[in-house]
């Protein structure tokens, strides 16, 4: 199960940075589902690279859904129930750039590793299977899974917590209310902030790190509102776990944390504890310390974590390395299209994997057709 | 596979706090490796409480391993290839502490999720299946690999990095002989610091929270020595994404890290990047800010990480809470016996839920019998 | 995964037939069912060996629910949702028939491909993990299984349908009215035939073949009543893939067949093939050619199926076979309890087995709680 | 895991009849392997339909590699060790044969389970996700791996044993010279008899069936050589276990039997059994009665299996129905093109399904690089 997460939804990637295409499989969704084409175009914008602080790869990222819909009106599919295949055909591919670094392994990338693990048969072209890229598949999926979470009254908003060491207004804390509101507003925001004034130091940030052939990290925090209580279970298949897991797949991951995150390290129990209250018949917490989830399964409140993300690995600077074939110590500057931040466009992979591991646990939960428009009651 | 975790290898976790036993599972694990009885208890001693800073609960987790081994002489087993139970029954369980808790619903703690998951059918009895004590068997399990890991020249080392805000040396960065006798020096001490100064820190704050009846967090920090490149996948499987699956199923973890963890948010590419260099005919890398994982896979450094763990909920100051059956606000102050601090006691079920993902990951790349003492080549 | 089979119910099979004990996990059941000390214990009554027909060892089968239960009132248990942990003690285990058996290979057992797979490390005495005793806490949890479809208006039947060349009258093609007595006849029925003329006969064979130190084989066929159509999955999850994936894990069946089964092959289309016809509202099928499947999917008709058993392999006549250790030709003539036919005791091993696909594939499609009382509905 | 089935390799499958394209991924096949464009084609073509005994159909199948190779030259192919994504796009769609169908049920089809699962929102058009169709991109998978196999000594090789009453030769009991040639003539004959003398009445047989506007059936019997023993888990991984699930994905496969199959229900133990004995150093059996399998573990002899396909459900007679949306009975003549006898075909989905399970199991049990070129000796 490699290539391949999730029970009762399952997704499966598939593809190489530089081969014909790339593709995500998903596979056991409700038959009945209405998927836009526009909606998930509109979720691939949002990942592609624009302007003066991405790569200057212009993918058109121009999706085919190739089995398990049917079209209904130009634009418009429903799901039939059976494994979608999501395509998307590689266009823009200057393996030129790539195959130029040849064997010199590129540092924080994953080139040494796949050698370990292939034995040098893998696809080199532009990171291969490992490339960033295969996360659009990831983002087109998700995008239907978003979409029928949202019939259902789940939402997802994610934006950039913090970059090169600015800070984004933390939504951990805040009310349903101003959560809400915060998750309409980077529905489309493009550049994910929460407070739009921090976009310009953000940016300025980007701007100065390519300037200076390097590259920034950050944090991204993410919030899932309306989950019922009682999804996820104690042990293995808790939210957070399930949760973590599919984040550490995306490229430069690397931490996840839920709630109050790092600082419940340092908090006692009386503070980190949240208290329940009966708010009317409904019962509530005061607080959220805990990010929605006790004992691994949800409480009602919304979820929320963060996502660590390491500044971007490609870097024009000149960094030592090792040519890997000649087994002999080398000097390496990218001249390929690289990313000085990745955490901006990383948000709808947030999403989206967060989608896959919430339709999952609704699916297992409430059965097959939880996320249609039918459900049968036996 | 709610509670069963691993594919070559898995574990799976049985039982309630207050019920006849709790015990794991472990499948998967090669014929011919050799099991110390002492190593297990060893093991499952620096888990258990001891001490003023720890629970008055004085279970002898006297366990029994009830398949899938014989008994080579008193003391010592051989496993055989089939599925191991590890049976530890419960004794000294005074449920009345408990169950004088009713319906209370004790903040922090799962009993809200268990009532939204499982209706009031949950045996709530000193937390039934969410107890912690159910690490009790994970550390029985783990220790078995741990022992056939360690014939493999694979060791597991985990501290506390920081406790109340007082933080022990860190790991990360240090060169790997220091980590080698960092996890020699850990294997058997009581309270896990790599400095043994920081012990009477420590240990106060936990007293000083007793006193006030609170609780305290902390960080682990674990180094595993020894692997192998090549092992992990891209996506899905990913090392990270593994290792954050299994330790999240830990009551209490709330964050999960890799490297350099929290602090790559803020660094640059040139900064976090670590040049692989020659070193004779082999390859090693400069520095270790991707804690040994480069696109998910093991690439032959020390993995490092860390864990967040929050302050134990279980705490005798009165608390605001909810009357589950009555549905109305209440107060309660805890009576049972509960640590003040988990935090040091956790240290071995991270080594054990560590050693799950390794086994079972050499289990997948080297076959069924890589970790007993016959390989067989076809 | 190598002992355990399901995916949102599951069970895992653990022990040795004279290793402490023998057992199975069963992970995903919905909390509030109600479990029956003596319906379990007439389940395993029907499984366990009597009179001269079957083997001399009398286990008293008295099995012990270790974890996921709550005892509502003495004998009767109620499920909590968390795993249920089923263990079966071995008592009555004189290894010494067994031993002396020694390094002798028993013709049509796993003895010697034991040894390929677990090079002598493995538990041999009685058969070890590889025992039919395993079936044992097979049968057990397959009758909480049972317990809990039968309230959702499922039942299980299989009887002889052929035995050393005798045999009974075949249920296929009975109408549902006939199905319903026969399943509702054979639950309790010692020798699980329709026709109880045909036990004399059979029975006779039976001894006929323990005289002659040798045994017989034959067929069971099941029916499945009230299914509701839409259960299973086209390709891989096939309703007849699952059961006969299931199936095959119990000792000594060779073939499992669908409807008309082999006849099918000889059948032309127009003789095959079901014709739907309304009935009033509601829809059915004229013939139940195809089992109650089609697509790999149920189709609302009796699911009926064949099982193929082996004769039993344990045979006192003399046999040629080799000494494995000593690498040379020997013979040898079993002198262990042995039962010359299995088949009639199988039957509830098959019900068993039926039970878990049938529960999985019903907690996949309505959810975790469909198999209990309460039915979430979001 | 619906259309997903292996564990160390696994394959899932995707596509609709009538939609863009139907296809498989084949995911953990290890780097290195050599894949040849015309040896895959070879395979399609023998599961193609060709001359009057087949549907009129006439698909390419001209398949495309979208991931997980690179090309060596033209023609051929080198695995990378990434998912491997076959696409087979439709051309020769016409719906209109089928769309006049619309709401009939066709009787022994999925069509109304279809809907019993789907509820309207499946895609009809010939089948859609059900249709056999879908098993070419399954061949195509099955020749990869066939083709890595082959390089580990391992064959495949099945005939038709029976059809419409008439039998070919029975390989089940023949030495292995025997089965070794019979797989070697096998592997390229268009119609897949052992004895060339039977194609005549067989064909004849399809074509009077086709006459009568009507369907055959028939048994298929494989044989895979070269399999060394210990593969296979006892219980529920048993090879039979895993070969049954994955041969009734296969559609119209109604049952699975091993080594002498039914008849082994009429036989008594001392006939049953194979005897060990030893063939200078190494040891062998001297019947084969079990099919190579021994407690669910392969013993190093040949395993035999059967498959029983019922005749072709679509057949030109005209047929009592349903219409499903006006829920009134109806008549139906199917006037698409159709199979008479599909058995012939299905010998290759039945060597591709083998080899999936087999590649599986030597996968797990030699780990990752089993079946590349390079195996890393840790």
């Amino acid at each position: 199960m490699k290539n391949t997460f999730g029970q009762a939804i399952a997704m499966t990637i598939v593809g190489e940075s530089h081969g014909p295409m790339i593709g995500a499989v998903l596979d056991g969704l409700a038959p009945g589902i209405v998927v836009e084409r526009e909606w998930i175009a509109s979720r691939l914008r949002l990942r592609s690279a624009r302007g003066e602080i991405a790569t200057a790869r212009h993918e058109k990222d121009a999706f085919r859904l190739e089995s398990g819909v049917l079209e209904a009106e130009p634009g418009r599919w429903v799901t039939t129930g059976t494994p979608i295949l999501i395509a998307i055909p590689n266009h823009d591919t200057i393996s030129k750039d790539y195959t130029r670094t040849g064997d010199l392994l590129r540092p924080g990338h994953a080139d040494y590793t796949a050698y370990a693990k292939y034995h040098g048969y893998q696809d080199i072209r532009g990171g291969g299977h490992f490339s960033g890229r295969l996360t659009a598949a990831v983002v087109a999926a998700g995008a239907i899974l978003q979409s029928a979470l949202g019939e259902k009254g789940i939402r997802f908003g994610t934006h950039v917590l913090r970059l090169a060491g600015i800070d984004d207004v933390r939504l951990q804390g805040k009310t349903e209310d101003e959560l809400s509101e915060a998750v309409d507003t980077l529905r489309d925001r493009d550049f994910p902030v929460v407070d739009p004034e921090r976009e310009a130091p953000m940016t300025d940030a980007i701007l100065r790190a390519k300037g200076d052939k390097d590259s920034v990290g950050g944090i991204l925090e993410t919030v899932i509102l309306g989950l019922a209580p009682g999804l996820g279970e104690p042990f293995f298949d808790s939210v957070e776990g399930l949760l973590a897991h599919a984040l550490f797949a995306i490229p430069a991951v690397k931490g996840v944390s839920f709630g109050d995150g790092v600082a419940l390290a340092d908090m006692r129990g009386s503070a980190a504890n949240d208290a329940p209250v009966m708010d009317g018949e409904s019962l509530r917490f005061r607080s959220n310390h805990n990010g929605g989830v006790n004992g691994g399964i949800t409480n009602g409140m919304p979820v929320v974590f963060q996502t660590v993300v390491k500044p971007t690995p490609s870097i024009a600077k000149a960094q030592d390395t090792v040519d890997y074939k000649r087994r002999e110590n080398a000097t390496l500057a990218l001249k390929g299209r690289h990313d000085p931040a990745i955490v901006p466009r990383a948000r709808e992979v947030v999403n989206a994997m967060s989608a896959l591991v919430v339709a999952d646990l609704i699916a297992q939960r409430y059965g097959t057709d939880a996320l249609g428009p039918e459900r049968r009651t036996r």
